[in-house]
């Protein structure tokens, strides 16, 4: 029989945030996944060697930027997964862009938004000029750089390291020894924007290599009896291959959380239980796990927010 | 166009759930809605003359009994309308019932659980003694009552004056004045328990009795120019019970805040948009209203101590 | 170890729905469930005494009230367990009424809508003089009616038997003898009228006298051995009140099946799974069952689509 | 205010796949999505030169390879963007590699499913094995091809070419001359062996040259004046990858229908309404596009079945 762990202990009234998320892992539902996610949260940013974010979500568009950095600033994590998209708007802002909050109005008229200049994000509106900006100033740092084949990693380095911009999270990785990887590269406005400046050099991206050294790290960890963790945000490609690298390497991640709003049912990899990942021996069976199903925009702030202040 | 309302600002590192909330509703998608909720709240339980919560989820098994009591002994709503299981497990706890957690496991087996004892509501279980004590107990009350036709509110009333235990919404609601409502009365354990002690007496509960009770409500509060405000925790049979009074008044909410996960497109009552419930006057076209798509159990406490703390 | 059950065999090019559903059941994730769902319902329209359908969805607005028709009409269910609105809305389509579709555009101005009469229902309106002429024609039928408490199965059978619109399922249900059971009668523009029509008559409506009713067939059911089914159109109240008869009865359902988009990981009870339903025996722990997680405007009239030709 | 296209149509008791599809089209919520998605892709293929399919869920896992397959024969459309799992399971196939229907039992124990050799997609394993003999079938067909810088369509048509399961839809692409796209190539065990068995060759796979090739089918399309369409199952980065070649090409899909279950209030990509594409000029505003929001295992082979039979 399912084995009982306790009673339901009834939530007090709190103000600290820590002190609600620890009350809320004795109630039920996703409230408990909630408080159980910072259990092992702080397991995974004390005890880890390799301590992985996999970020999928617009974690940067939708005002987390801040506390991500502060997060690798404070090396909660020493590997970022990310989609393009997360480092093509950080550098957006980097270099002046914004993002701004629409209206939450009855008119979805985004015709009259294109021609007035705006992309949209669900109801966060970027401007165009904004990407001609970025495309410009990237294209002075990319003159810097010589023509060679770098893996994600490296050129998101040489990049974070030419940024000015303190708020930055490509910037913050970079100065704190944090890698940042992005599995998809050519599928973002960064990627596309660096391949039609380089074009005519020969400079490459190839995500090859970050396949060889995020392996390679997890190798390391398995030889040095590291545990390792890993905080899935979103699911999509950066889960994939945060996770793929561990079966690879048959290192099977000790500590996983995972934020979605995605059910396992459909049978897509974002809302695949962590457990299913047992039988691929990416997280381990006797490991510690837990998915949290919460829009990121609430969960991942409230986690961060326990774990550092 | 749609109108920009400022750009979305990068959330500072917080401990208090109220700056928390505050500086969410800065930032993007549901953590926005969430800030834009107890900004609403604010409004709805300071200057309005009718202030209902309707709740469809587990709250009682789930441990907010606690904050709900709480809410209503600070008189921050004044009417409660609610599904007969939050009523019954509140019940079941005065009577000295439990709430117990189940292990996150791997297996699901609900029929060894059952040969236990234990009947499951996803990751909590109840013990069937426990329901014979309730209905033990309730019998005892039931025997001081009169053979008449009650509504839900004053039946629930009777009962709620009866209690001992300190901890329980239901007698907080009966001390401090607030009204609970069951719209679906024989659809929960306490209305059967009820119907069957009461089955050879003329004791009977009438729910057309309670909308008359909540439609005068709203009339008082239209002739007095009072403001009205809801609360909307999971949608189902309390949403459209509360909403339906405002329709047949002609008295739309001036306020609505909704806490779901259910999406529009699929036409059900509780992903129904606070819009569409304007196409039914149900709520003011010119008030304030937002939804927030997440968890009960994650929101509703987030927003309570937000209100409380 | 979990079972393999055979090879996920490729579906084959079909045009017979039937044939599409057969070849279903033996791929993968809701395509399987629905194979398997229609397996489960040809038993439980075949084999069993009892055969329920509890109907949560707007299922009359979206136009399945012709398929939900013939399947009474052909006896495939005895019991219909609804919410309140869509009684209503056949009535409403019984005196005349239409629901129209409006157009999947940008706008949406619920304000305007109401403004030019109309109430939406996500992409369909109706009109409010619709509901104008049903009351009208409602007091005409309720002038009929003795003063006395019926059950909302007996008011809906006299209703039914005075209609002349042959489409209406509620005629169908009555001339073909099968119940329409409604748990939370006043939670509905039905109840409402019914009880402005009424309010100084002696005429009540009391679902109590449908829970001993709903009953007694399960312990029918019981005695003699017969085998019962359900199927769960969306959950809500309707899926309660058919599942607690079986649970007072002692008499678990033998088969059910479930059409629901909620997942159980919310707490919430149209999402609680089927197993779940096991721990308290409302479905047997030998029976089959099994959940769809689709839209029901596409999985019902598939099913019945498959059942019917 | 928002217009009114018509009444709801009832559901007529149909056979035939394609009637059901017609009939949807005049009902409501998903089914009449359905009927919408089915007209427009009926524009999509005979009207389009550009013919997208864009896969990212499990479709091979999932039972529909023939109907891909039979797709690609029929040329309804000319270029597949997937995520590599798809190619992968494809070939695992192709070299005799099965996928087992896993029993929907209580016991979800995947470390004793791992201990048998098997991996498991949500009720759906695969053989470790069976990965072994692909990537010694790989091996073989690597040693043939010269060691150069392919684009993901490059890498597959060689590897298509050389298959000879004839219901590999890989070969039926390559044998067809339709493209087959993979934006994120090294994020599959695809990608994992190719890199593996060519790293000390000089044979490399550079997605940035698939992004160069899908822009310059955009670029001839709107030279042409030729009309775009296409059909995205599922989001993640096959659709944005095809969605962003529009882009940059400034040739916005005249046709577009999306498959999903994801909403569009978390702000991820994969919920981003088809009118969010319309202000990244994605999508044409003036163009017809609907989302269906159901499991792809139903509404792909609905809508398949119903275009080609």
């Amino acid at each position: 029989m399912r084995e009982i762990e306790g009673v339901v202990e009834d939530l007090e009234l709190e103000s600290n945030v820590k002190a609600i998320l620890r009350g809320m892992a004795k109630t039920a539902f996703n409230a408990r996944r909630l408080g159980e996610a910072l259990s092992i949260l702080e397991k995974i940013t004390t005890e880890c060697g390799l301590r992985i974010i996999a970020v999928a979500g617009a974690v940067v568009p939708a005002g987390l930027r801040g506390l991500l950095r502060e997060a690798l600033n404070r090396k909660l994590f020493n590997v970022v997964v990310s989609t393009g998209a997360n480092v093509t708007h950080d550098l957006l802002m980097a270099f002046g862009g914004k993002h701004y909050r629409l209206k939450l109005s009855d008119v979805e008229d985004d015709g009259a938004l294109r021609a007035k200049g705006f992309c949209r994000i669900y109801d966060v509106a970027v401007n165009v000029e904004d990407f001609a900006v970025m495309e410009k100033r990237l294209r002075g740092i990319l003159k810097d750089l010589e023509d060679k084949t770098y893996s994600t990693r490296e050129i998101l380095k040489e990049i974070g390291l030419r940024l000015r911009d303190e708020r930055s999270f490509v910037r913050a990785a970079a100065v704190n020894g944090c890698d940042v990887v992005v599995p998809a590269f050519y599928d973002s406005i960064l990627g596309v924007q660096l391949w039609s400046l380089t074009q005519t050099r020969g400079l490459r991206v190839l995500e090859a290599l970050d396949l060889s050294y995020l392996v390679d790290l997890q190798f390391n960890a398995k030889r040095q009896g590291d545990r390792t963790g890993i905080l899935i945000v979103g699911g999509g490609g950066p889960k994939n291959f945060a996770l793929q690298s561990a079966l690879i390497a048959g290192k099977p991640f000790d500590y996983a959380v995972q934020i979605t709003v995605d059910p396992p049912y459909y049978g897509g990899l974002s809302g695949a239980t962590l457990r299913e990942a047992v039988s691929w021996e990416k997280v381990l069976e006797k490991g510690e796990h837990c998915t949290v199903y919460c829009d990121f925009t609430i969960a991942l702030p409230l986690l961060l927010s326990a774990l550092m202040c």
